[in-house]
């Protein structure tokens, strides 16, 4: 079931060609990914990095970029995990603009668990794996 | 001949993690594509840009993220072109730690080359056709 | 009558010290201002600027720091109008951490109002100038 | 003696309007601040900040936005220091466009110096009141 929330393209959003810079895209799917937590969870992305000493580092991110986000349009931006393994959870961002609907670009982030003091890799947490496997893509891809 | 730049790690590069976010790494890709111009081409980015009325839309990016880069770090980047195909330019950089050195990320982009007013494609120009092939990849890819 | 958003700190929010990097601090009292409008005047920030070719650059801005704004914090933004000229609109913006209920920083901007094609100063409009003057500090400073 | 140093204004610092955003400015005069110890003290800012877990909060910030800066100019920044005091340094900063030359901001930021680990207030260590007070603005203003 995906996973889906709306937000503004910001006016400090865009560059100097008025679309939003691609790194920033990036950095939207990354806030997905952390409200997608309190949202699903009930438990903030903070207090799971923080208490339970849990880090998400991405270890791979690949995105195409099909048409530009623009200052003043609302983002419409769609999670679905792709496949949780042992030590690691990927996910498939769909961003599109909302109006007119405008597929606007994929991207595809793979992050893994570690402890967040030591940076050592550690499994996928029984409970947060429950949650991600909640929103596997469909189609199993 | 790959192109190699040094910078250093900034205070606000690095997020609760303490290691620099992964969309600054994209960044920091798009700043050495940037500075080639000026050091390769002796015109700045900005004068490519705005006179010439060329624009460089990312159409992909993706990217391995091996090892974190931290506040203090220097960061050397090593920027090779994959290819020059009749409207689209892909790069690979690779991101290293400096000292002791170690690769933290391979990146690499695919940016088609626009009518910065259009935004309509266009094929790359014969001047920066000849730019980007001097500093094609060895290896071919 | 005072004008309030909540809104997260993010991960990315923080620099090496782990507490928001003092610059960010005046973004997010310029995202107020941006939803301000479609709160208040049921008008996108972005529309103003677009159809009607208002600007609001910032003329001047000073703040002082009480407390650090962390990683996980809400924080609460309390925005109240000082002061509306002909041509400029001075706010005051109360950034707090929501819980515990803790002063973090006030921050004091000045935006004039330009033609955003020219840059050449305008009045700030009626609808506007109303709009704002809803929303004077009690007090009169 | 001032102290000046010269960087490009960077595609993605600029803001729908085309201008550096000015919460930019305020980290333009960070990184300036940042590079002032590796470059005056032969110490890194990082260095300082890690190995002698000393902190330099900012208490205080104000900046008058006189002129735009652009994608495309340089940015000369010209520091001098106002004021050291027991716990805290007073700077300013003149940021103007290289070409032509022409005033863009001036902002004054006051930094506190704090244990890094407790932030508790310490005084100024002595080698770096000497640095600052090295460019103390002539006029004692």
């Amino acid at each position: 079931m995906a996973h889906t929330q709306l937000f503004p393209v910001r006016f400090d959003d865009v560059d100097y060609a008025r679309v939003v810079f691609f790194p920033k895209l990036f950095a939207y799917a990354h806030r997905v990914f952390e409200d997608f937590f309190q949202i699903e969870l009930g438990e903030s992305y903070a207090t799971v990095l923080e208490r339970r000493k849990i880090g998400f580092p991405s270890v791979h991110a690949e995105a195409d970029f099909i048409a530009p986000l623009r200052f003043g349009d609302t983002c419409r931006a769609v999670l679905e995990v792709e496949r949780v393994s042992k030590g690691s959870i990927a996910c498939r961002y769909e961003l599109l603009r909302e109006a007119p609907r405008t597929l606007a670009a994929t991207i595809r982030i793979v992050v893994a668990t570690i402890d967040l003091d030591t940076f050592a890799p550690i499994a996928v947490p029984d409970d947060l794996r429950a949650l991600f496997l909640r929103h596997i893509r469909a189609d199993g891809e």
